[in-house]
C-alpha cells in the first residue's frame, strides 16, 4: 500500500502540516500507551498481531459448516457487525454474483440492519425457497433492527428445518458473558463467538464480527489478517512519520481541516469499493464527528459519479477533500476491441486494457480536481484480494485512531447514536420508559 | 405528496424565508417563460403534460419485445441515463429482485457507467449463459464509458444470436437526427428513440431514457407518467406559494444555505429508496454546484445509517440540514410475534407492524436531530408505486430549477463535466487532442 498526499501540500501552509505532523507521533503512542480518552476500546491495535492459526481455524471450520448446509446464509447485525463484513465481501465478490447460476459459494445476504416492511418481506420470499442459516451479529442481543429481525427468522427457520437442524444452522457473535444473546446461545446450543469487549463496532471486522460472514463467503480470512498484521507493524509507534502511512493521512486530513476542508469524500474507480466506503464512513464519522467538529465523510464510485457528483465537485464550493483508493492491477482481463466502421471513435483506445483507460480518467480527473482547488490524496493498492483489503482495513483504523486525537475528541466513544434510541423507545412504551414517554408525548401534543 | 417544512423554520429568521418564498414567484416563472439562464433545456418543465398515450404504447411495445426475448436486460448508459431508470427500478423492485429464481420480469442490470475491469468482465460471466439484449442510452454515443460497453456487448450479442437477432434486441435512445449512436442506428435498423435536445440527462427520466427500461423491468410507466401530470399541475406558475410545495422546498433549502447549512441529506427509512437519493444527488449537485457556490447533497439510507452517520449527524459540525422522504405505507405486512422467554425483551412490540417501529425510528430521530440542531424537511408519499414516484420525480425537478435561479446559477448546464475528460482524452491520446496531449505530457514531467 503506497499513500501519496503531495497533490493535497500545496493546499496548506508548510507550516500547519509540519505542526500537525509533528502530533502524530504523541497521539500514536497514545493508542500504545492506552493513555489517552477512550482507552477501554483499544483492542484492536494489537488485534491483527494477536489472532492465532488455530483461532482462525476454527473460524473457518464454523463458517464451512454453513457453507455446507446452506444456500443462503443471512448475516443479521448493524453498524460495524453490518459494514464489516460486507465491506469485504462485496470488494472481493463477481460484480454480478447475485446472478451467478453455478455457485461456488452460499449467498450471502445482510439484514438486521433497518426497519423496513418491505425488505423483511421481501428476505422472506427468498428464504421460503432456499437451505438458510443465519450468523447473528449483536453484543447486547437487544439492538432493535437485528433483535426483531433475528426474531422472526428464528422462528422460520426451526419451523422449516426443526430445532435441532435450526441450531446447527444459527451462529452467534456476541458478549462473552452476559446479554440476551449470550444467554440465547448457550441456552439452545449455538456455536458463539465473542466480540471483545475493548474493540467498538466500527473497529471490529477483524474479530468474528467481520470473520465468519467472510468465511462463509468464500474468501481467505487468514490471509486478511496477514495483510492486517504487516499494517500493525507498519504504522506502529516505532515508525517515524516520514514512513508512516497512518500518521502522514491523519495528518494531512486534519491540516486541510483546518484550512476549512470540513468534507472528505472517499473516492473509488471500482465500484466493488462501494462497501468500503461506507464502512470507512462509519469508522471515520463516529469516531471525529462530536462536539460539533469533525470532518464530514462522503464517498462517490468514480467514474460512474463523475457524471453526477462531478460537477459540484470541479466547481461548488472549495469546502472539500478528495481521498482516492486507487487498485493497480485489475483481477482480469478484457481488451478494447477494434472496429471497421469505428463510428463510435473508440478506435483509438483499441487493444488496449479497458483498465487503461480507467487508469487515465484516474488521473485525468486528479489533475482537474487539484486545478480546479480540491485537494487530492492518493492510496494505492497493488490489487483486489484479501491480503491488500487486510492492509487496507488496518490502516484506516490506525490512522482513525490517530486522527481522532489530533482532532481532540475521544475516537472510540458514539454518544450521540442514543439520541434517537431513547426517542425511539419512549414512543414506543418500552417498559423502562414510562418518564420519557410522558414527556414526548406533551411535547408532541403542544 | 406533503411537504413539511415546520421543522426547518426555526432554524432561520423569519424575514429571511419570507424573503427568499418571496422570490419563488419570479423564478417560476422564468421556467415557463423560458427567459431564465440555459433556457435552451427547459423541455422537462411541460413534458409530463405532453406525453400521449400513443406514445407510451409504443413504449410499452417496444419494452414487451424484450421482454419476450431477453431474460437479461442490459441498460447501458452514464448519468442520467444511468441514474433515472435505476431509480425507479430499484424502488420499485423486491429489496432482494437479483436472487428470485421464478421471475416474472426478466433481470434489468446496469453497465457503461463505469470503466471497471473487472465489471465488465464479471457482467460477461453472466450474459454468456442467459439470453440477453441492451438498450444503450446515449446522446451522442461516444461517451467514453457507454460508448465502450456497447462496443463489447454488441460484438458479444451478434455471435452469439446472429446478426439479425441482435438487431431486434438492441434499442437506441439517442439523438433524433445526428451522432454516432444516431448512425449506427440507422443503418442497423435497431428500434430508435428520441432524447430531445431540450432535455439535459438529469431531467430526462421521463423521456425514452427512463421509460424504456422502468417498462421492461414490468413497471407501469403510465401511472408514472400521470403522477408526474399531476405534480405538474401543483407546481405550476399559477399556484401560490403557500400552496406550491417545489417552491418552498426551494425556498426553504436556499434559506438554510444561507444561514450556513452547507450540507444537505436526503434521507429515507426504505432502503428501496437508495437509488433515488443517487439520482437526486446528480439533480442538485449538478444543477446548482458551480461557481463556487451550491449545497453539497448528501445521502442515508435509515435506519441503517443511523449507525454509521448518526454520531456525525447527531454532534458533528451544525452544516447540515435533512430532507427526510417518507413512505406512509409499505406495500407488504409483517407483524413482530411474541415470544414466550422473551429474552431480546421485544414483546412490547408484539403484534405491532415492523413498519410502526420504523415510523417510531423515523420520529424519534427527527426529534433527536432538531434537538441537536440540524433542520429537518419531510416530504411524505403515500406508498412507494410508480404514481408517487411519478409525483417525487417531478417534484424534484421543478423545485431544482426554481432552487437553481434562486441561488443565481444557470441550472441547467455542467461546464465542470468536461475538465476530467479533456484530460483523460489527452492522456489517451485522442485524435484531435494532439496539442493537449502535448501539454498534459509535459506537465507530468515536471
Amino acid at each position: 500500500m503506497k499513500l501519496s498526499i503531495e497533490k493535497a501540500q500545496s493546499f496548506v501552509p508548510a507550516g500547519t502540516l509540519a505542526a500537525v505532523a509533528a502530533q502524530t507521533a504523541a497521539c500514536n503512542e497514545l493508542l500504545e500507551s492506552g493513555k489517552g480518552a477512550g482507552n477501554d476500546f483499544l483492542g484492536w491495535v494489537h488485534l491483527p498481531s494477536s489472532i492465532t492459526e488455530e483461532f482462525l481455524n476454527d473460524v473457518q471450520a464454523t463458517a464451512n459448516l454453513l457453507r455446507e448446509k446452506c444456500e443462503v446464509v443471512v448475516v443479521a447485525g448493524i453498524g460495524g457487525s453490518y459494514l464489516g463484513p460486507r465491506a469485504v465481501n462485496e470488494a472481493l465478490a463477481s460484480a454480478f454474483d447475485a446472478y451467478q447460476t453455478c455457485r461456488k459459494n452460499p449467498i450471502v445476504v445482510y439484514a438486521g440492519n433497518n426497519i423496513g416492511e418491505d425488505y423483511l418481506a421481501d428476505l422472506f420470499d427468498i428464504l421460503k425457497e432456499k437451505e438458510f442459516g443465519i450468523i447473528n451479529i449483536s453484543k447486547s442481543g437487544t439492538t432493535t433492527e437485528t433483535a426483531l429481525t433475528f426474531r422472526i427468522l428464528k422462528t422460520m427457520l426451526e419451523e422449516k428445518v426443526g430445532k435441532a437442524e435450526a441450531q446447527k444452522r444459527i451462529v452467534a457473535v456476541t458478549d462473552a458473558k452476559r446479554g440476551a444473546l449470550c444467554t440465547l446461545a448457550t441456552k439452545e446450543g449455538y456455536r458463539k463467538y465473542v466480540i471483545p469487549d475493548n474493540v467498538g463496532g466500527r473497529f471490529s471486522v477483524l474479530t468474528p464480527v467481520g470473520l465468519i460472514a467472510i468465511a462463509v463467503a468464500g474468501n481467505d480470512i487468514k490471509a486478511l489478517v496477514r495483510g492486517a498484521q504487516d499494517m500493525e507493524k507498519a504504522t506502529g509507534v516505532d515508525v517515524p512519520y516520514a514512513e508512516n502511512p497512518a500518521a502522514q493521512y491523519a495528518a494531512m486530513r486534519n491540516a486541510l481541516y483546518q484550512f476549512g476542508k470540513k468534507t472528505e469524500i472517499l473516492v473509488n474507480y471500482q465500484p466493488k469499493l462501494h462497501y468500503m466506503s461506507e464502512w470507512w464512513k462509519q469508522l471515520y464519522g463516529e469516531s471525529e464527528g462530536k462536539d460539533h467538529k469533525g470532518i464530514y465523510p462522503a464517498s462517490v464510485d468514480f467514474t460512474t459519479d463523475l457524471h453526477s457528483m462531478g460537477q459540484w465537485i470541479q466547481e461548488g464550493e472549495r469546502t472539500i477533500f478528495e481521498t482516492v483508493i486507487s487498485i493497480k492491477n485489475p483481477n482480469r482481463t478484457v481488451v478494447v476491441p477494434s472496429d471497421e466502421e469505428n463510428l463510435d471513435g473508440l478506435n483509438f483506445l483499441a487493444g488496449k486494457r479497458v483498465d487503461q483507460v480507467n487508469k487515465m480518467a484516474e488521473l485525468g480527473t486528479q489533475i482537474a480536481h487539484v486545478d480546479g482547488g480540491v485537494p487530492n490524496m492518493k492510496i494505492e493498492i497493488d490489487k483486489l484480494d484479501e491480503y491488500n483489503l487486510g492492509q487496507l482495513i488496518y490502516f484506516f483504523e490506525r490512522a482513525c485512531g490517530i486522527s481522532g486525537y489530533i482532532l481532540g475528541v475521544n475516537p472510540f466513544n458514539q454518544p450521540g447514536v442514543e439520541a434517537y434510541k431513547k426517542n425511539m423507545f419512549a414512543l414506543l412504551e418500552k417498559p423502562g420508559y414510562e418518564e420519557a414517554t410522558k414527556a414526548i408525548k406533551a411535547r408532541l401534543a403542544e
